[in-house]
Formats: C-alpha cells, structure tokens, sequence
C-alpha cells in the first residue's frame, strides 16, 4: 500500500460512521449471546457437562481476530470524535456593569458531570461547568466577583496568578474567613496584571479543586505584543482528579477539537489543575511558547511536546501552515490511550 | 460581606489563639464521652438493645456541624503557624581556618527528628540537623570537609553541582572507597565554580538522602551579577522522602515563614533533593528566574509557579511589592492540604 | 586518609574484579548452605528443636558486617561496568537508494531482549533492536520507510516531531487504516525540519512503545549553527516501561559509557520515550542546553541536571574540561539506586 492508497483507505475508514457506543452495544450482544449459550449447558445432567461444554465453546479467537476486535474498539473512539456529552464548561461569562465596575457571580454548587457520554462523576462547580465560566477581562479593571456558597462545605476563591490586594487572595484563615455553606463573599479588585491566570478553590482545595471549581481568568494586556496576536485563541485546562484524565471537563472522545483555516496564528492558554505533569504534544506543527504564568518569555522558544505542571499556565502560538486533522495528545502515554483506544488527554488541530 | 468587613473577620479570626493541638484534644474528648455514651449501653439486656441504642446514640451531625469541624481543623493548624518544633537545620556552619583552607566538619549520625511538633521521625544527619548544616563559601576558596561516620552503613559525600576533581566526587567504587561505619574521610579542593549548590551521600543514597544526609552548598561569586543583588538571601530546601513533604526539614506548620520589608528584594534558592517534582506557587507577587544550577539563565524570565525537579537548583528574586502574609506552597494540592487543613510543603512570604 | 591516599585506595579497589554475579553466587551458596543447617534441625525430636535451634542458629549478623555485605553489592555492580549483554540497540541504519530516495526498512518482531545481563524480557522491536535503529537523515532528503509488521497486533508509526504531511503522520484512523498483522505501509516523504526527532509505535502505544517500539529520527541541518558542532554526539533514549528503567534499551551495569578525550565537545540528544520524568545529573561538569525538540533554544543556558519529560528531546553540548570517570544518572534516586547497589538510569562520561 503507497501513501495515496493509504490515504484513500483512510478516507474510506472516515466514511464509516460506527460510533464507538455501537461498537461497545454490539460487543455486548454478543457477549450476552454467548453467556445464553454457555448458560444452556447448565441445564445438562452433570455427565454430559464436558462434552456439552466440548460441543459448545467457540474455538479461542485467533491472534488476527484479536487485533481485528482491538483494532474496531480503537475505530469506533476515533469516529466518534468529537462526540456529544452534556454540559459545556469554559464558557465565556458575562459581567454586569454596576457603574465602572464588572460584577461575576459565581455560584459553587454540586451537580453530576458528564466527561463523556454516558460518564457521569460528581463535580463541584461554579455556574454547573466544569472548569467554570471563563473570566474574561482588561488589565485596570475594577472587578467583583460574587462567590455563593451552595456547597455543603466552605469555600473561597484563590485568584491564581493576579497580584491582588493581600485580603482579596483567598486564603481561609490567611486572608479571610472560610465562605461557609449558604453564605456569600464579595471580592473586589482593579486587576493588576495582564495574562493567562486561573481562580480556584483554596479550602480543602485537593478535594474541591479536583472535583471541578477552577476556571481561566484572563486579563487582556492594555498594550499586546505583536507575537501574541492570533486568529484564534483557545484556553486548554488539563485536570487529573476525580473527573479523570481531561482537557476542559472532558474526555476524549467528548473533548473538542481546535479548528483553524491553513496559515491562521493560533493561541493556546494550557493551565493545569491537575496533580501530575502533563507533556503536551502536538503533531504536525511546533508550538512556539511565547508566555509563562502571563508573563512574556523574553526570548520566545519552540518546542512540538510542552511540559505543564500543576498550577503553571504556558501560553504559545501555533502557526498553521500544515493541513489536516493533528493528534494533540498528553504524551504520558497511559493518560491517553489504553488497548480500548485513545481516551482521556487527546484531542485534535483541524487544519482547514 | 464586603472586602473590609472580611479584612475585619479575617483580623478577628487571628486573635483567636486556638491551636490545632486544643482542637483535636477537645476533639478526642468528645469521642471519648460518646464512647462512654456507647458503652452504657452495653449492660442493657439484649431484648433493651435497640430501644437503648436509639435512645442513646446521638443524631448524626448535619452538613453545617461537619463543615465547622472542617473549618477549625484548618483554622488550627494555621493559627499555630508558625509552630515550634525541636531541631534547626540548614545552620550556617562555621569554617575553622588552617592556613588559608576553611574546614568544615560534618558527622554522620542517626537521630530522632521532629518534622513538626510531636512528628518524630528517624533521621540520618549531619552534625543533628536536616538539612544538614549550610556551608557557605566564595568562588577560589580552598575548603577541606572531613566527614566523620557515625552511622551503621558506609557512606560518601557528594558535592552535587560542584565541578571538583575527579578523586573529590564521592561516588563509592569509582571515585573513591566508600567511608566505613566508624571511619573518616577528608574532601579537600579549591571552589571552582559559584552559585546554589549541594552536597549529599551518594551510596545507597535512595535511602540515606530520603532520611536526611543532604545540605546546601552555597559559592558566592567573585563578581555578583547586578541582579542577584538581594536583601533576603533564603535557601529553600524540599524533600518528600521518608519524612513526609517537608521544607528545610519541617512540615507546616512547623515550616518557617519568609519576612521581609516592603520594597526589599527576596533570593530563594530552591533545591529538591526528593523524588518527585515540586512545583513552587507562590501567591500576590512574581518570582524572577535568575539561575539555574548556579548557572545564571541567559536571559531571567518570571513566573508564579516554578517547577522545580529532582536534583535541580533554581534561584529566584520576588521583588516584595505587595504588603501581606501569602501562601507559598506546592501546588500539587495533596503535597499542601488535606480534608484536615494546611500540612507538608506550605509555608508563608510575610511582606512587613 | 587523605586525598592522594583515597584514590589509591580506589585504584585498588578497581583492580579487584569480582563480578556482580560472582557476589550474588557466593551469597546464595551461604544462603543454602544456612538452609542445610536448618534444615537438619527438623529431624530433632520435638523437644529438641528448642536446644537444636540454638545451638546451630548463627549469631545475628552484625552492623558493620551487614555494612560490608552491602558495599560488596555496590561494589559488583560498579565493577562489572560496563557489562556485556546480549543486543545492542539504535545502531546506525543503512539506506538503500532508490533513485534519489533513501529507502529504511523496518521489521516489527517479538523477540527477547536482555536489558543486562540474565534480565530477560519481552520486547516488541524494531529490526531487533532496542531501541530500534538510528535513522539519520539530512534535511530536504526524500526518505521512504518501510514497515512490515510481524507483530500480533496491528500498528502504525509516528515521526514525532517532523512536520510530515499529513497522510504520513502515522495515527491510525485519523491518518491512515493500522498495519494488520503480516501487512506492510510505506511512508514516504520528504524530511522537513531538522533537528533530534523520534519515531515510535501510534497504536495501542501505551503498550507498544513501553515494550520497545521506538527509536531516534536523527535529521542533521543544512546549515548547522556553530554552538552544535561536536566531537562525539551521543542519543540517550530513556525509558520507564515493561523493561525498567533503561537508557538505550539497557540497565546499568549493561548500559554504555559516552568516551571523550579531553577537550572534547560531546553533544548528547536526550529522548525520553517513557512515562515518567527523568531529571538528568551529570557529574564534574555541567551541560549547555542548546535544542528542545529539535528547535535552536534561543538563549542557550547552563545546568547540571536537566528535567525531560515524556515525549521531549533535548540537546545538550558538554564541555570536556575535567578528567575522570563521571557518574551521569537520573537524580530520582530511586530510578539509581537500592540498597543493593545502582542499578537502572546508571551510566558514565569518561574523560580521557
């Protein structure tokens, strides 16, 4: 097989729409089957047990029939892709003007997630997304942000990465008093510096930020740098707690792809409020990393496989001048695929 | 509740001298009284069981009830921040002077160690300390380090980052043999490179860096780059070995604050001698990158969060602009905090 | 002892050769021979075991014996050294022309493959080897390769890091059907960007590549930069997976030594095709980072310990200037080295 055959092949593949859920209810089926048939040998007088099981058990699969069967449940994750899962998380909220001042609110509540179809986990959320709404201003501007507590436990909101006013930082106990279920608490600062931040819980935080209260807080600078501009922009939050492996809230296949039309500049924000590293890679194209934690790399690097720690935020530009659907993928390999598929960090760059 | 009134509370909280250790006494009390609720019930005849049992046993405690016990186990353990605890590594170590060659003395020696106050731990150590004693020295000096092992398993130090002569490495069997329980061995070499170094075992060292054998090596430069210039020069030493997630020996809230004027400029000299990374978040301000293994980076870049691997070294200026007491900890969230509040790799930048 | 002392004592310590092997047989030959005693104490009358017992029981060893036995182990391994094995992985592949096209062919194959010597383990492999072989290429050069793939499963390989088109980026059902079992695909395309490049198995990878499916995609550039030109250039392939912690395929002792003359540039291509990060220490000298994944950094800079994280590559110049040999490992100590001596991410850099 050339490469132009392959690539007919691969169209051909794409054209069969076999989702994975299919493939999984089909694999069912046949394994009820086979539990109805291994069930009518019970009824067997005890003598005629070897030679009805004899008669009956399917010869063991073949090597080939066992990289075909892989092969299919590996097929049908791709087709899948992007699929369909309940909940957005990330989307963009709306403030509310009171005089010069841009007012959030964010209501911390417990609701069931799904991270792909027909996954369902217990999240903790701000607005019911998970990562919560994507906050979304300038560099001067005065903000409040309304915390209320549904949550059966306390709570506070750290603003991860922006140099407030010591008493707007978070900190039960440090800062302020924990924000007790039913209560609110009114944050309320000019934002001091620019880039990609994030804010999080700060109270039992391995519990209540793995369970899903996180969000982006970016700050637009008032003066940008020519490198960062870009046709699309993208906030990519990698997570690893309870939820999983997840980019934004979901797993692949339900995480959703980047899209840009060939020679667009694209931005990537990756924040990570996880507990592990994730070295993120990109096929086809490098990255090249133009910000850490918001603030410039004064000399911008490349690089095609970017590592993120917990709690940093890397920020690069993708130039896309190579058509085509590109794997982008945490390269710690079993946080993105198993021999059922790819699953959980994976997500793809639609070149146009 | 607005910004002021939670300054207020946050103040009023403060006065509130309760310490983790009154809590969990007072704790332990009321199981106590709940256990002698329960035994009472044991004398009852079998037929008086349930009707005892549901007489006696109390209503489980509400959502509101658990998270205020929440509350005052993290309250606790910050109010007694930062807490005493026996024993003080990372002490300057006083250099005796033969001729022109400064010697330092370390002894090898097992101890009980507190982590924080009543966490003892079996330790192995230099001169009784972990980490062990601080050598500090200029670029050019002649040093002579006698190690003296007191230990029951042979041992070597080596100077980690230090580019000495080969035979000055100490490395067991290849560059010299190792130091026998009892016995002693004499380093001796002039200084040839500067900046934030270490000195640990290197024989069986999984086990004797993990309990303790380890310090800092600091070379101060001939010529000092202007922006290493500090006011505050910090070394800041993590560790996750057999003593739990610790800075400079200590677990929170033993683990020692960082204070500093308004205006003055902050060195932290971070150096992992642990397994696993830690990446170090420190909140209200930015940490300038200026070295690397006690190299200076080319081009210093700043961020909030810096990981800092296994064996490196990396020095930092926070230039302390922003009045207050802020969280400084690990961000891989279960190395700082639990359902029982604030422990291991936090401490605290107190801008004064 | 002094200085001059210890390193004759070294040398004669080097001159010693007893195996690691001959150690662990004489060990077992006292086990077994601790067994016989025992075991004769059973034939006793029950009320003789007691006495018997103690009488034949050895006394307990004590600490500075156990000590001795302990530096006897370390001492083995570092003696044998670098070990024989049977194997030897990313060898230097040779093209065949065809036309202007330089043709690779590599088999996939199950074979076994000792990781040192006696440690015999299943690999899934390239041509036999682990890691498979060296492509080296220049940039612009059309390449073909060839996969056959006599493996039990289906596979596929990824160019990780070349900008390929996309129809060659080896992703199964995104770019292109598996390779079936018994089934071959040709890649074919011209080399677009230079630099330290990998390839590996994009099928079931977690599996596929932890079992040794990968190998180095050197592309040398037409213009090479000045700081990049070397005496000896090194790849240095880490890896983590069913095979344990190995530095081109092997474990120390039977990992190799790099050899330069003094003076000597040495560039080392670092890859990490595992799952876990592997902070790189070199001792005597330090490493100038010059290329991340290929890429020129900008601003190359200095470290003695260098962090790569799966999927990454870097490219490091080390500057010969320090006779000796040099223990270079990975700082995670436990990835180096247990009480019985090192083991794993062990290797050296002899400076002749």
């Amino acid at each position: 097989m050339n490469a132009d055959e392959s690539q007919r092949a691969a169209n051909g593949l794409l054209a069969q729409q076999g989702s994975r859920r299919q493939f999984l209810k089909t694999s069912a089926l046949t394994a009820v089957a086979g539990g109805a048939l291994a069930a009518c040998t019970k009824g067997s007088a005890a003598t005629n047990v070897a030679a009805a099981a004899t008669a009956a058990a399917p010869p063991p699969p073949t090597a080939a029939a066992l990289a075909e069967q892989m092969d299919k449940m590996h097929e049908a994750g791709i087709k899948a892709f992007p699929a369909k899962s309940a909940g957005k998380g990330n989307q963009l909220l709306q403030s509310v003007m009171q005089g010069s001042v841009k007012v959030f609110t964010l209501t911390a509540r417990k609701i069931q997630w799904e991270t792909a179809a027909g996954q369902s986990v217990e999240a903790w959320t701000y607005n019911e997304q998970v990562p919560g709404p994507q906050i979304r201003v300038r560099e001067g501007d005065r903000v409040r942000v309304i915390l209320k507590n549904e949550l059966p436990e306390s709570t506070a909101i750290h603003f991860h990465g922006l140099e407030v006013p010591n008493n707007m930082d978070g900190v039960p106990f440090i800062t302020q008093p924990p924000v007790k279920p039913g209560e609110s608490f009114t944050y309320d600062f000019v934002v001091p510096n620019s880039g990609s931040h994030m804010y999080h819980s700060h109270h039992n935080s391995s519990k209540q930020v793995g369970l899903g209260l996180l969000g982006a807080f970016i700050v637009e600078p008032k003066s940008p740098l020519p490198i960062e501009r870009a046709d699309v922009d993208e906030v990519f939050i990698l997570n690893d707690g309870a939820h999983g492996y997840t980019f934004n809230g979901k797993s692949f296949p339900a995480t959703q792809p980047i899209v840009a039309k060939h020679g667009q500049k694209v931005r990537i924000r990756f924040m990570n409020e996880g507990m592990m590293i994730h070295p993120m890679h990109l096929h086809g194209m490098h990255m090249t990393v133009i910000a850490k934690d918001g603030w410039p790399q004064p000399a911008p690097w490349k690089c095609d496989t970017l590592n993120i720690a917990p709690g940093e935020r890397w920020d690069v530009i993708v130039n896309c001048t190579n058509k085509g659907t590109w794997a982008f993928h945490c390269h710690i390999l079993p946080h993105a695929e198993s021999d059922h598929g790819m699953f959980g960090m994976v997500t793809a760059l639609v070149v146009t």
